[in-house]
């Protein structure tokens, strides 16, 4: 019985720890695997978006390229050597309880202090918060980083990034010194509370009850559930952002509240105190994203759990949905880089696995192939190169927005704004369900191999599948595109994005190469807008639930539409850049044009049966009876 | 700490297994599911096939309705009583190995014992075999069962019906005697090992010898990759069926030939001896599948393996494919049946959940209506239900012509061979991806629920992602269907094909409740023949490389036809039925005509775009280079 324990990816796996023996016979041990493209991440900062430009504007004055480059560089190494090294053995590993503390493997605590000791609470926040004032777009290039080298160990700083960040915005100047610079300072970690057992999409009968006290504070009382990092030992304190009902409350939306609720009690000196009385009443046992942990939380077990209003009383939703927009363009991106680390895995096993023949060879004595070099496999390829790197244009597209909003021109803030508003449901659903096609065909691109442990690509896969669901499932993002940001401000937003889009088709008139997708944008642009046109003029006449019933398909057809146009992009870029590039370079160019390409041909045609969909306002599941399946 | 452990699905499983606690606060305790719908496999072979009929044909003239629904029930209880009450026990211990012996949990040994006293291993043989001569398509609707409530187990008693099979064809009697019947009693399990480390895809390239012996068997040496239920102790005895090479045969598939190989060497009087020097070098770690171990073996490891030669020397793998047809169907199946227990478990669940209101409903202070009330929810189960009941229907199908090419008209046999073989990479290939889509909406609809342990669906979506890989990946199956069974016979098995859809689409003409799907259905079928016309007669200018450059969409698009064929036989068995229908037997036919309109409406537009870019020969996955990734 051989038992052989390899470098496999980026990972250091033993799978002996299954007491099971593994073998490496069928295969070459391979190098470690990047875990990310720097090369596509410099592309797309700096010649598909102009991050460059923005240390002209007065926030960003005292940066440059290459102090970009030196955080980007930081990133990359902590990731590498702090985050990579635990990813498996987190998924092999998932936290469980042991005298009533949650154990996690010893690398995340590792990897959350690199974090912190590198900065990166802080580092997009105002100098006199000790930040760098970094640009939005940057910061979520550097969150990538960890993303893509272990998405589980990523979830409790970025989770505490977004805490702090609401606070930022909604809380007291008493509440910030209290609850959030602990926070910026990573020695206290943050979450975001809003589901109940009872109340998940439908966050609007959520029951937890906030009782007034007579020190002005409340007495919190519910549960909590799907709390991701709602327990640990990683810090010493975890401030918990929770929704919940002043006694008293009218029903629904209206009713709800949102107060600081931490973990342990802080004295004045701002020092941790006693237990809050936050009992954690359960781990849930998740198919994959296992490193972070994901609990159901008791508020008022056994003691008083006191909390902090946030700002005022009734609006606690819109609040939340600071952090909630910011988390699902997070959810997008993770996303992308789970994807992407699949492609890089698979693409590398497509590169040194040999097998088979062309079709057009029939000389059995002729040597195999790689893989790579079969016409299905290419298309598999593809695929995924199409996937994740069209969602990463997307995602960091949609946090350049972020920047244009707070330092850009004064004049463009508002349709930037709405813009945005109407981006983000396809940042965050449009990578979480094509990042899993992607991840499906790297497994399928390594066969057998992929379906085991010995390759990572199986744990991406278990790990993406829960994009589609939290922070807002797709069902509520197709409704949030249709029913909300495609009408606000009388379809501004829609407006703009057309605009955009049309602006860059015009752009790329004369570059050479990029034909195919210009057209099929072009193509997918008409039938879109024609698709919405008919929709919204019939809003009236249909009722609320007929014209959201397909609802999917607006997301559908407007996600690869803007991701075409994510295409065009990268694809003008490269078009420009090709004629003077040599070597890897020219080669990094003529892929952006073919996988441009491969969306106009293989993908952008998808568009039109759902906006025919759309447009007929079908009513075929709007009418099937329950009683009927 | 709460630590509730609770019947889930149709398993009782405690995840405290897993020393960490579980809660189910966050739901009510939900009833035993059923596994698979009763209701629609008899409508399957009664109504939408004729099976009744059989019994009026020689072979099963001791047969009725009645003796297939005993077998069936039969298979019912089996399957409810030994198979799916260890499904996740199995799953969460997978496959290790103690002192040199494969450890499985005690429930997988009490289920072959069950199948085998059930009479399940022999109940398609002859009588002289001590079977039943039941006809294909009710031992596939017996296996069904099997694959629903227990995907890892019923591999072994498969593989071993498998292999008993391709002996009764090719084998010696001598042979059949020693190694077949002892398969036939369940005795004695059996294995097919073609895949070698190097050689997954291309088995053209296997270098496992054989060695001429003095007493005319041959001595067995080499290693074996993937080989499902390799090494086990289920059984007195496992027999192999290896491909390998007999010394000086030519390279490439001429030169392979085809081995009896016993675990033990079997005794003149049929008894096992001693060892035959096979060796589990290692198991493989799989992502799902558990239950069926996974094995690395090596031939000829510390001593002489002794195997016999199974028919002609250089015939090898026209005989396996005997047997791995046969499992083809039987993957795309077992995909069926995995899907379709997710789709019965999300209904459960979306019938028991509440949540939210419907968009038309502005009253926070009304009650929370069942998920399965809104069109998002209810476009999720539809598209499940047009996924698992068309692929039941298609596989059932497929399986029926076993029938006729055994029992039916002569003159129609050479027909039902071509149209069985065109339809055998589709019926292999279309399940398996779209039972992983509806495995995922399944997911979906059960939200954060659905993403844990604490239910089936996230175990079944693990299982079911082998399915596009094992016994022929997609790719394999692309090129199967374009390269070879859309030419063969001058393209009669088209013909045949387009043939019985028409004769449908005819019959239907008068019924009501079917336009949609009829109409659909001509459409694709319209654009698929149109499709098909233009690349075969190009095929000679395009060279083999790129006419099978796109294979992938003529599977997609000849699927979905074919599928879209299945649901209009469904439907038109619906409207003939529905006049004279009542209760719960009325919901039923309004529901596959609601389906069929689904998958007219949503799915089968999505034809036209395969059809035009097959049509276009386009060159993009071709002309990419290794290099540009």
């Amino acid at each position: 019985m051989r038992r052989i324990c390899a470098r496999v990816g980026p990972f250091q796996v033993c799978p002996s720890a299954l007491q099971a023996p593994c073998s490496t016979l069928f295969r070459r041990t391979l190098p470690v695997a990047p875990f990310l493209s720097r090369r596509d991440l410099q592309f797309q900062l700096y010649e598909v978006l102009d991050t460059a430009s923005l240390p002209s504007r007065e926030r960003f004055a005292e940066h440059s390229r290459e102090v970009y480059d030196d955080v980007l560089n930081l990133a990359y190494n902590v990731a590498e050597k702090y985050f990579a090294n635990h990813t498996r053995e987190a998924d092999l590993h998932e936290p469980h309880v042991v005298d009533g503390k949650v154990q996690l493997v010893p690398g995340v605590q590792a990897a959350v202090d690199a974090f912190r000791d590198a900065g990166f609470f802080s580092a997009h926040h105002d100098e006199e918060l000790g930040g760098l004032q970094l640009p939005w777009v940057v910061l979520q290039a550097v969150q990538a980083h960890f993303q893509a080298a272990n998405i589980g160990s990523s979830g409790y700083p970025f989770l505490t990034i977004g805490n702090a960040n609401l606070q930022r915005e909604f809380a007291s100047a008493e509440q910030q010194a209290r609850y959030m610079q602990p926070l910026v300072e990573g020695r206290w970690f943050g979450t975001m509370a809003l589901s109940e057992p009872h109340a998940g999409s439908g966050l609007a009968d959520i029951t937890t009850s906030a009782t007034p006290r007579e020190d002005g504070r409340y007495n919190i009382s519910g549960s909590k559930m799907w709390i991701s990092g709602g327990e640990h030992e990683l810090s010493e304190n975890i401030v918990h952002l929770v929704l919940a009902r002043i006694k008293g409350a009218p029903a629904g939306v209206k009713g709800i509240s949102l107060f600081i609720v931490p973990r342990y009690r802080v004295n004045d000196d701002g020092s941790v105190g006693e237990s809050n009385h936050v009992v954690l009443a359960g781990l849930n046992h998740k198919m994959g994203y296992r490193g972070t942990t994901n609990t159901l939380l008791n508020f008022g077990e056994g003691g008083e759990t006191i909390g902090e209003l946030l700002g005022e009383p009734g609006r606690g939703l819109s609040y939340m949905f600071r952090m909630m927009n910011e988390a699902r363009i997070g959810v997008g991106m993770g996303a992308v880089m789970l994807g992407y680390a699949g492609y890089l895995a698979s693409l590398e096993y497509a590169r040194e696995r040999r097998q088979g023949r062309h079709a057009s060879n029939k000389d059995p004595e002729s040597g195999m192939v790689p893989i790579i070099d079969h016409a299905d496999v290419k298309r598999l390829l593809l695929r995924q190169k199409v996937f994740v790197e069209g969602g990463l244009a997307l995602g960091l597209y949609a946090s350049s927005l972020v920047d244009e909003i707070q330092t850009g021109p004064e004049d463009q803030k508002a349709d930037h704004e709405l813009l945005l508003d109407l981006l983000t449901p396809i940042v965050k659903s449009w990578p979480s369900k094509y990042s899993q096609e992607a991840l499906s065909d790297a497994i399928q691109v390594m066969g057998g191999a992929g379906y085991t442990r010995d390759y990572p690509v199986e744990m991406y896969y278990r790990d993406n599948r829960l994009n589609p669901i939290h922070e807002g499932t797709e069902g509520i993002q197709g409704n949030d595109l249709l029913g909300r940001k495609l009408t606000q401000a009388g379809g501004r937003g829609l407006q703009v994005l057309m605009e955009k889009m049309q602006a860059d088709i015009q752009a790329a008139e004369a570059l050479e190469g990029v034909g195919e997708i210009r057209t099929a944008l072009h193509t997918a642009i008409q039938q879109s807008g024609a698709a919405l046109t008919t929709i919204l003029g019939q809003a009236p006449q249909l009722g609320p639930d007929l014209f959201l019933a397909n609802a999917n398909s607006a997301l559908e057809m407007l996600g690869h539409t803007v991701v075409g146009w994510m295409w065009l992009r990268q694809a003008s870029a490269a078009a420009r850049a090709l004629p003077n590039a040599r070597g890897d370079d020219a080669d990094f160019y003529r892929g952006k044009l073919q996988a441009a390409r491969f969306f106009a041909i293989y993908e952008l045609p998808k568009v039109r049966a759902h906006a025919e969909l759309l447009a007929s306002a079908d009513p075929t599941t709007h009418d099937m009876q329950g009683a009927w399946f």
